[in-house]
Parts: C-alpha cells; sequence; structure tokens
C-alpha cells in the first residue's frame, strides 16, 4: 500500500507541473484518487482560475469507484467557499475513506481541510512527498503566500566570462539552441516574464513563448516592461501575441506589487543588467538561472549591474542548487542564503 | 590476462600522475612490470630530469621476476641516448617477453622505441588506455612537443556573474576554501605559474603551493610575472620561497617561447583580466579552468578583459569537458574549439 501511495503521489505531481503556468493566483495541484484496492480510478489537475480543482476533477473521472477509496493530492484539500465550493465536501461527498497529502496549506484563509475531513470521519495523512512538492509546482505558490508577493527567478544567458553580450551590444545567440528551447518551455509556465525598457530598446525580443519553429503555444505569460521611458514605436512587445503590462517606475518592490495585485504568483525576470541589478540589491530576486554558454568574450555587458556591493564581503551569496548540461551549455540553479 | 593489462595500465597512470610536474622536460610516465605470470612485481614512474626512467625503476624492483614478463607503460619506452641510456636495452636486457604501452612516443627523437624492441625479439602491444593516458598524465607534455610551447591553463576564479574582484578590488576570497586548496594541489603539478605586474600590485599573492596551514610545498613551480613595469619592492613573489622570473613583454608568445627554451611543459596562468585577454586573443589558451563561487557582485573587474572579440560571431568557442562540484563552487573545464 505504501509503494501504491508514493507512485499515485509521484503521478499527482506530475499532473501538477503540467497545470503550472495557468492556475494562478490558484496553486497547481495534482491528485490522483485510488479505489478501495488500491488501484488509480481517476485523476485530476487545478483547471483555469473559476474552473474546478484537481480534486473534483479527479473524483468525477472516479465516480462510484472512488468510495471507500483514497485521494493522493499534493496540497491539502481547501474547505472554504472561493470561486468553487469546498473540495472537502466533494472528498466526503465522494465518500472516500481516506485522504493522503504532501503539504499542508499555508493559507489561513483555506486552511483547516484536514480537520474538516477528519470530522466528516475521514483518515488523513500528511508530508508524503512534501520535498518534491514545495521545491516543485507549489515552489513559486507557496513562496507567494508566504511573503505576499511573486516567487522571481532571475534568468540570464551568458559566455563563460559572464557577458550578456558583445562589445557591440550584439547577443543573438549567446546561448544554444537547446538553452533557447529551454527558456521557451520555461516562459510556458510562469505568470510574467519582466524586462528593462533598455532591453526592449537594444534587442526588441517578442518574449512570448514560442516552438522551434516560432509558432506561439496557446497559452502566453504577461509581459512586462520597466522603466520610465517610452517604449519605441513598433515595438515587438507591443503586438497582439501576448497582454503587455508597462510598469512606469524603477522600484523593483512596486513592481512585484502591481503584478501581485493581478495575481501574479511566478515571475521570470529576463531583464538586462541594470533591471537584475536592482532586483539583486533590494534582495527581490529567488532563484537565479544561469545558461552558461562554452565561449569567451572579453568586453560586453556584464550579466549583473550595480547590486549594492562595493567589497567582497559584501557579496550576495547564493548556494547551488542544481547544476545540469544544456546541450553545450552548462546551466547552474541556485538560491539566496538569507541569514 | 586482458584484465591484468588494464590494471597494471591503471596503476601506471596513478604512478605517472604522482610524479606531474616534477619530471619536465621530460614526460611524466609509469610502469608497472608484471611476471610471467601476470602478477605485479615491479613499479615505477619517472624521476626528475638527469634520474632514471619509469622502465629501469620498475625493472630494478621486479628484479629477475621480470623474465618472460610483461611491461606496461603509459609511453612508448624510448629508444635513444639521452641524459639517461635507451629504455628499450633495459626491456631487452631484463628479458621480458611483452610489453605494453598506452601511447605512441610523438618525439621524433626518441620514437622508434616499439621497432626497436621487436627486432629484440619483444612482442610489443599500443593503445591501451591511450585516451585516459593522453588526456591525463601526458596531456601537457604531448602538447608541449606536437606544438613546440608549454600547454597553457588559464584558471580563474569567478563569482556567478563573472567577476573576479569586487569593486574596490578585494578579492580574497573570492572561491571557497576548498577551492583553494585544489588550486594549491594543482600548483604542485604544474612547471609554471603566470600572472601579469597587475596581479602583483593589485593582490601580492605568494604564488606559491601552500598547504591549508600555509606551509610551502617542497616542490614548487617557477613563479613568472609578465609586463614592462618594475614589480613593488618587497613584493612577495620576490621572496626566496620560490624561483622567479621576470619577462619584460607584453607578448604572450614571447612569454610562452621563453618559458619553453627553460623546459616548461605545463603552464597555470593566473594572471587577471588584461594578461588573460592577451593569452586568449593570441589563441594561447588551452584549457580554461573557472571555478563559479555561488555570488553575485554586480561590480568590480570582470574574468576576461580585452580579447580581440567585438561582436557575438567572433566569440572565442569553447566545448565544456567537465562540470564538478568543488565544495560550494561549481568547477567547470572547458577546452578551445579550433576549427
Ligand atoms: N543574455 C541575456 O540573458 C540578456 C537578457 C536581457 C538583456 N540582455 C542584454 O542587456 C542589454 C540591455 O541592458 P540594460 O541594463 O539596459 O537592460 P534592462 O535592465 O532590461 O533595462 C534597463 C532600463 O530599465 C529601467 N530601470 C528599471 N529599474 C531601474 C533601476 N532600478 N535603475 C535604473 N534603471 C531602471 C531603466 O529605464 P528607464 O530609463 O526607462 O527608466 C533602464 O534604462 C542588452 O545588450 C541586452 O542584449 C541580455
Ligand atoms: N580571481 C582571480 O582568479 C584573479 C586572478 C588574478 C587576478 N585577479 C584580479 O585581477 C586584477 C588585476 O588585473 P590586471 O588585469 O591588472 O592583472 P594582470 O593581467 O595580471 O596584469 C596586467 C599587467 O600585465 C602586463 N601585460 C602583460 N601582457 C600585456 C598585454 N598584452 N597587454 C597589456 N598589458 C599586458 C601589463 O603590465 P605592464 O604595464 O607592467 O606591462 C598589465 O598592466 C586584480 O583585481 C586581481 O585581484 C583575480
Amino acid at each position: 500500500m505504501e509503494d501504491s501511495l508514493a507512485a499515485a503521489m509521484r503521478s499527482a505531481v506530475a499532473l501538477a507541473e503540467q497545470v503550472r503556468g495557468s492556475t494562478s493566483p490558484n496553486p497547481p495541484v495534482g491528485c490522483v484518487v485510488l479505489d478501495a484496492a488500491g488501484l488509480p480510478v481517476g485523476e485530476g489537475a487545478t483547471q483555469p482560475p473559476g474552473g474546478a480543482h484537481a480534486e473534483v476533477v479527479a473524483l468525477r473521472a472516479a465516480g462510484e469507484r472512488a468510495r471507500g477509496g483514497t485521494a493522493v493530492v499534493t496540497l491539502e484539500p481547501c474547505a472554504h467557499h472561493g470561486r468553487t465550493p469546498p473540495c472537502t465536501d466533494a472528498l466526503i461527498a465522494a465518500g472516500v475513506s481516506k485522504v493522503v497529502y504532501a503539504v499542508a496549506d499555508p493559507n489561513p484563509v483555506a486552511a483547516g481541510g484536514a480537520r474538516t475531513l477528519q470530522s466528516g470521519g475521514i483518515e488523513t495523512q500528511a508530508g508524503l512527498l512534501a520535498d518534491e512538492v514545495s521545491k516543485g509546482p507549489l515552489r513559486a505558490w507557496l513562496h507567494a503566500v508566504k511573503h505576499g508577493r511573486p516567487h522571481v527567478t532571475w534568468k540570464y544567458a551568458a559566455s563563460l566570462d559572464g557577458r550578456v553580450a558583445a562589445a557591440d551590444g550584439s547577443s543573438r545567440w549567446v546561448s544554444s539552441a537547446v538553452s533557447r528551447a529551454e527558456v521557451h518551455e520555461l516562459r510556458t509556465r510562469v505568470d510574467a516574464i519582466v524586462v528593462g525598457t533598455g532591453t526592449v530598446r537594444v534587442d526588441d525580443p517578442a518574449l512570448t513563448a514560442r516552438a522551434a519553429d516560432g509558432t506561439p503555444g496557446a497559452r502566453q505569460p504577461l509581459r512586462v516592461v520597466v522603466g520610465r521611458s517610452d517604449l519605441p514605436e513598433g515595438a515587438r512587445v507591443l503586438d497582439d501575441t501576448a497582454e503587455t503590462l508597462l510598469v512606469r517606475t524603477r522600484e523593483p518592490a512596486e513592481v512585484l506589487a502591481a503584478l501581485h495585485a493581478r495575481g501574479v504568483v511566478d515571475v521570470l525576470l529576463e531583464g538586462g543588467p541594470t533591471l537584475a541589478g536592482a532586483f539583486v540589491a533590494a534582495g527581490l530576486v529567488d532563484r537565479v538561472l544561469v545558461y552558461l554558454a562554452p565561449s569567451l568574450l572579453g568586453g560586453g555587458p556584464v550579466a549583473l549591474g550595480a547590486s549594492g556591493v562595493s567589497t567582497i564581503t559584501e557579496a550576495h551569496r547564493l548556494a547551488v542548487e542544481e547544476v545540469t548540461m544544456s546541450g553545450p551549455d552548462v546551466r547552474i540553479s541556485a538560491v539566496p542564503v538569507r541569514n
């Protein structure tokens, strides 16, 4: 039984991962329903805002087979009336005898699901694969609930010597085709992409999630341009492939507050050195994702501009989370070490 | 039998690796002698210049047990009279019936060992673990023979954003204690450490190989300072812990010619951005070894200065050889892709 629960939770994590980027401000959750014999009879993931929650989708698929079975879900089921009725009601009505979840709901409004289930005579078990879930599909959402602002991943591509463009400003392409495809995939999983007006002026990027052949994906993250100046007429970021928000400030905290108010949970910061420096200086970068190309430039802008450090002991300290190859490039994921 | 030969060659590689850095201009070679039954009965490695070669050391240890046995050696035995008599003579005199070597001698003067052995009635086998040897202990020596100049590893330690020091010039310590210890170990394996006068002025490094407690190792590489200006009085590089060579030029090729003339085979370039840029621009860096610390600086000198690249398509292209962790740091080894 233990093994089938873990396997079901692993499926639930994968289901959640598939909808990441389409559920904000709701959490991307996955659920697998097992029948009384422990066999999977239904699965589901959070639908876009206003749609059904993962548990409800999975219970519908399971139908009568859910009775006496177990619901395995990545997040503690909600017990409150939001835009949809509480999942705890649906679980009790379906007659499951047990609910296994990975992570407790940190949200003071939604929390209490486990207790409600117990009052309804359902056994509950918490913590299965909690680490995998909280560092995986729920990472940004848990962060947003805890800190009241979106999770920020600063992503950049640089040469081995840290340049994001050559001396003449040219930067197509610093990194490999494999890495660029990975970034487009990444974009489909976030709520917003943020750059500064400088990047728009120099690179005129489309900031959309596109397939290798250039076709834009069905779902596009919000494009956000930060800075006081007007954008050049005809800038690609102003086309109608995706929505674009201009935030006319130089304050990273104001940018995140504006995005939080719009329900943005997960931000990909793809700005140039100036905007990245401002976010790092403000302590508003939660993860650094670097694609290091095996090339040397010896000139051109460096990934990070002024970020409030003048001497070595003031360096912003990180810890490496993961190092992998992305085609010919080295991909490093690191998180700030906060004391 | 095949397995005992591979095992013996692996030991020979390890023996060679142990003397790397103490044999130049001779190659660091390892040798294991097996008796007629295939059991190891003697091992040896190249002694410092003027001393015995690996084969001779191993044969001495084996004594009469070498008769009818096999000598397993990382490099084709030499057949010429240098400062020591030819190893082929020693192998024939010892009565071994077979010689197995990894890499053929590329040196036109010394080559021909296999043929001499065959004429002496000894069976020869070439190529066993050739790749391991040519990328391992013989890498720099093979390069020096082929190109007529030392092999150059440019090593630097930088923050994730590519800075080798903070805005105020402070750089102690960009990288971790683990990485620094690794660099001291690395220094004991090379013939010379090269920096520019700028690094001496700013950092006043000792450029010696030291243990964690600061004790200098028994063998010290040559310290080389490149540049036209005089060094500050009392610079540590001028102390008597190791020999120091001042090369009063700004031409990397001249530096390498001077070192080649002194029998230097393996160079560790530890200079600042200016000297590194000059070496890279001249195509005289054969390997880049980076210790990337998980920290962000956002200011200060970048690892590589002007290196002749003005636009992205002119970037010096490398290929990543190896990525490993060095304590908290990411260690990347890359080699130029030459077309
Ligand atoms: N390789 C990569 O991953 C990558 C990614 C992005 C960009 N780049 C390169 O980066 C270069 C552009 O660099 P950049 O630094 O100009 O781009 P940026 O950081 O995207 O934009 C800079 C602009 O942002 C505004 N801004 C926002 N907050 C600010 C603050 N706190 N302080 C100052 N200004 C702030 C300013 O515009 P206002 O004057 O309008 O206020 C500033 O000029 C290009 O060469 C591009 O190719 C590379
Ligand atoms: N983190 C690390 O791995 C690391 C390692 C080394 C240095 N650093 C940092 O690098 C900084 C020093 O940088 P740097 O660039 O001044 O050091 P450098 O490259 O070691 O020395 C520069 C000097 O080398 C001479 N030189 C030799 N060839 C040259 C050429 N082709 N063109 C121009 N000059 C040439 C010039 O001196 P003359 O005027 O005498 O000719 C020049 O001033 C310091 O902040 C230090 O901390 C960091």
